[in-house]
C-alpha cells in the first residue's frame, strides 16, 4: 500500500504555503522537491529547509524533472498564467482558491488541464476540511432523510488582515467574494451535492478605506429542492467562532485578549507597510498556526428530514428526531491531511477529487452570481454548475 | 406620577393568555376587570382568579362598562371580529400578533380603530422586548454609524408543540409564517426603523404529517441601504437557543435532559387529541413559565459601521472597533413589562406605542411576502411599510 511520495514543486512562497507547510511537513507522502519565488530570501529560506531547487520563475520550475506536481499558491490573478504553464509542462496541479478571478480564465485552465491529461485540483478550500466530508457523506447515505435547508455564516476579521492592495479591488478579485465566499460557496455546494440553481444575493462594501466587499448574504437553490443561506462579515467586530467552541479558522485554540488586534494592527498603516507587514507572516519569517482541532469555516447546519446536522471543528453533532449525538471527525495526524489525499489520489491513483478544476470553475460561477445579483436585485440563473466527481465518477 | 390602573378585560383565556399572567399579575398598572371565554371553566376559573366578570361572548365583554381596554388572545382568524367589536364599543385594543390573517381584515381593523378614535397596538411580539427596545435605541442614537446588515435566526420545536387543526393550514394563517415570521420580522423591522422595501424568501413545508409551512429563510431590504438575512426553523431538531445562553424563548433557564420533548409528547395522538392536549396549556390547567431574563427570539446580529451589536437576553454585546462591552438591559420587575408599559402609554397619555396597526400591518404584509417570493421565485416589493411612531411621532 506504500508508494512513493508525491514530489511536489510550489510557485509563491507566502501566506497559503505558510498555512500548507504544517501539513507537507507531517505527510510521508508528499515531498517538496523545489519551488518558484521571486524573491531570493525566500528561495533560499526554501533551499535551507527542503533542500529542492529554489527557481525564479515558474516556467523553470515547470520544467524541473524533479517535480511531478505542482501547487499554485501564487495570488489570484497569477492563478491562470501558472495553472497554464504546470500544464503545458504535463505536470499535474493544485492550485489555491480561487481557481481565477474570470470565468474565461477558469475555462481556458479546465480545458488546458484536460487537455494536457493532468489532474487540476482547486483547494486547498473549507470544503476539504473532514467534518465536512463526514456531513456529505452522512447526507449522501440518505440516513437522515433528504437534505432540506443548509445555514452556514461566518463573521471574521478577514478585510483587516494586511493585504496587496489589489486585494482590496474587486475587479482584481479582492474583498471577500473571491477569497472567502469562495469557501462557503465550496462547503454548501459540497454538502447539497453541486449543483446550484439559482442565487440571490446582497454585498456591502462599508468602510470608504478598504473599498471592497466585506460582507455578503445569499439565498441560493438546488437541483432537488434544498436551498441554502450563506452569511459572511469580514469587518471584525462579531466573531462566530465563539459558536466553534472558541476554535479558529485553522483549528488552533483562540486565545483570549486579542480582541480588535488585526485593525489595530493596521491603524495608521500606508498601503506599502501593510503589503510589507503581509510579507511578515510568510514563508522564512512567519510561524506557522498551531492546529489543535480541523478546520472550519464557521457555523453550518445542515436541515435534514430526520436531523439537523451541526458542523463542529471535531465532527458532527447530530440533532435527531428524539435524540442526539455526535460522531467525530478524527483530527490529525497532520492538519489539511485530506488536500494531500486528493493529491495522491489523483497523481498516484488516477482518481479526481471531489473538487477539480469543473468544480472550482463552478464555485467561482457562484462568487460572481453574488456580484450580480447584489447589482441588479434581481435572482441569478447559474449555467456552470457540476457534481462532485465522487457523486458522479468520471469513467 | 401614579395613575389607576388600567382596566383590562380578556378575550380568550388560552395560551396566549397564560404567557401573560404573570406580567399581569405583577404589574400594578394593569386590573384585569372582565374576561370573555366560551368554555365555562376558563370563565369560572377567571372568576375565582381575579373576581371580574366572566362573559360568554366577546360583544358582552365590549359592553361591560367597567372594561377601558381590551387584550384580544383568540385564535388568528377571530381576530379581524373581536378588533372590530371592541373599536366599536370604543374600547382601547391590545391584538395579539398576527395583527390578521388577510390584508384586508388587516385594513379594515386599521381603519375602524382609527375611526373609533381608539389606541390599536399588536403585541406582544418579540419586538417588545427590552434587548430588542435598547438595540433599536442604540442604532437610531448613531452612536455606532450607519446600520448594515442585520442576521435574525432561530431554531425551535414551534411545528410540533400541539395545534389546533387550523394552526396547521397555512391558507388559515397556519405555520411558522403567521404565527413565527411575524415575530422576527417585527424585531428585524424594529431595529432597522421599518421601511422595508424588497423581500426574497423560501419556506420549507417538509412533513407530510403536518402541512404547513415549518422553517423559511428571507432576505430583506430596507429604507436606508440596510439589508437584514431571516432564517426561521420550527423543526424540532438544533435548537438555537445554545447560542443565547440556554436561555428559552420566554426568558426560562433551559432544562437540560428535555431534547425531543416536544415530539415525542405528540406521537401517535390523532387532531383531537392534540386540541385537547394544547387546552392542558391554558388558563385554568396550564402552569405559567418562570422567567428569570427577559424573553428573545433567537440569535440577532445587527452590524452597524462601527460595532456589531449582539442581542442576548440580559441586553446588548457590542462589538466595537477594538473593544468589545456589555450594555444590560434589566428583567423585570415582571416579564413583558414593555408590553404594559405600550398600553398604559396609550390608554392613559396618549402615545402610540411602536406596535400600531399599522405596523402590525406592515409586518404581516412581509409574511404575504415570504410565501409569494418563495412560491414564485422573485423578489417581491412592499407596499405598506411604515416607521415606528416613536421615529416619526403623530400629531
Ligand atoms: N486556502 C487558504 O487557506 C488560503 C489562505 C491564504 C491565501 N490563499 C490563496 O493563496 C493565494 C496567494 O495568497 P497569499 O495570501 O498567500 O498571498 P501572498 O502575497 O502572501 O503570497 C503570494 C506569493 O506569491 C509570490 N509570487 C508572486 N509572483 C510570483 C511568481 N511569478 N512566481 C512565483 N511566486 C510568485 C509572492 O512573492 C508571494 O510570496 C491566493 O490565491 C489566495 O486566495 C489561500
Ligand atoms: N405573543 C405570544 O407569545 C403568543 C403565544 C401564543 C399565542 N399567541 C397568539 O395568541 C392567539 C391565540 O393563540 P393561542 O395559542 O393562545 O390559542 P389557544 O387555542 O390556546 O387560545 C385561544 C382561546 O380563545 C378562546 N376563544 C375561542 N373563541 C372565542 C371567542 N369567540 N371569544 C372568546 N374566546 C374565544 C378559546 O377557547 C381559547 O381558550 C393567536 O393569535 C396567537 O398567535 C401569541
Amino acid at each position: 500500500m506504500t508508494s512513493d511520495p508525491v514530489r511536489l514543486g510550489v510557485a509563491g512562497l507566502g501566506r497559503a504555503f505558510m498555512l500548507m507547510v504544517p501539513t507537507f511537513d507531517a505527510d510521508p507522502r508528499v515531498k517538496l522537491v523545489a519551488a518558484a519565488a521571486p524573491r531570493q530570501e525566500s528561495r533560499d529560506a526554501f533551499e535551507r529547509e527542503y533542500g529542492g531547487t529554489g527557481h525564479e520563475t515558474i516556467e523553470a520550475l515547470c520544467a524541473d524533472p524533479a517535480v511531478e506536481a505542482v501547487y499554485i499558491a501564487t495570488p489570484h490573478q497569477m492563478h491562470v498564467d501558472h495553472v497554464l504553464a504546470a500544464a503545458k509542462a504535463g505536470k499535474h496541479i493544485l492550485v489555491e482558491k480561487p481557481l481565477a478571478i474570470s470565468m474565461e480564465d477558469a475555462d481556458r485552465m479546465v480545458s488546458a488541464a484536460r487537455d494536457a491529461g493532468v489532474h487540476l485540483i482547486v483547494g486547498p478550500s473549507h470544503s476539504f476540511d473532514p467534518p465536512v466530508d463526514l456531513a456529505a457523506r452522512l447526507i449522501e447515505s440518505g440516513e437522515f432523510g433528504q437534505l432540506r435547508m443548509i445555514q452556514a455564516l461566518n463573521y471574521t476579521d478577514f478585510l483587516y488582515r494586511p493585504r496587496r492592495p489589489e486585494e482590496l479591488r474587486t475587479e482584481e478579485g479582492g474583498g471577500v467574494l473571491f477569497s472567502q465566499a469562495i469557501h462557503q460557496i465550496d462547503v454548501v455546494r459540497r454538502l447539497a451535492g453541486g449543483m446550484a440553481e439559482n442565487i440571490f444575493a446582497m454585498t456591502g462594501a462599508w468602510d470608504p478605506k478598504r473599498p471592497t466587499e466585506g460582507a455578503f448574504t445569499a439565498l441560493m437553490t438546488f437541483q432537488g429542492g434544498c436551498f441554502a443561506n450563506l452569511t459572511y462579515s469580514g469587518y471584525a467586530h462579531f466573531d462566530s467562532d465563539i459558536w466553534m467552541n472558541d476554535v479558529g479558522e485553522l483549528g488552533q485554540v483562540k486565545k483570549a485578549g486579542s480582541y480588535g488586534g488585526a485593525r489595530r494592527a493596521l491603524m495608521d498603516l500606508n498601503p506599502d507597510d501593510e503589503a510589507r507587514l503581509k510579507t511578515t507572516r510568510t514563508f522564512g519569517s512567519g510561524t506557522t498556526v498551531d492546529a489543535a482541532h480541523n478546520e472550519h469555516f464557521g457555523p453550518v447546519i445542515a436541515l435534514c428530514d430526520r436531523a439537523d446536522l451541526k458542523l463542529t471543528p471535531d465532527g458532527i453533532e447530530v440533532f435527531g428526531d428524539t435524540e442526539r449525538s455526535f460522531i467525530e471527525a478524527p483530527f490529525g495526524p497532520a492538519p489539511r491531511r485530506t488536500v494531500i489525499d486528493a493529491l495522491v489520489g489523483a497523481v498516484r491513483n488516477d482518481e479526481p477529487p471531489a473538487q477539480t478544476g469543473e468544480w472550482g470553475l463552478a464555485s467561482l460561477e457562484v462568487c460572481h452570481a453574488i456580484l450580480q445579483s447584489a447589482a441588479s436585485g434581481q435572482p441569478v440563473a447559474l449555467q456552470r454548475q457540476c457534481r462532485t466527481s465522487q457523486q458522479e465518477p468520471t469513467e
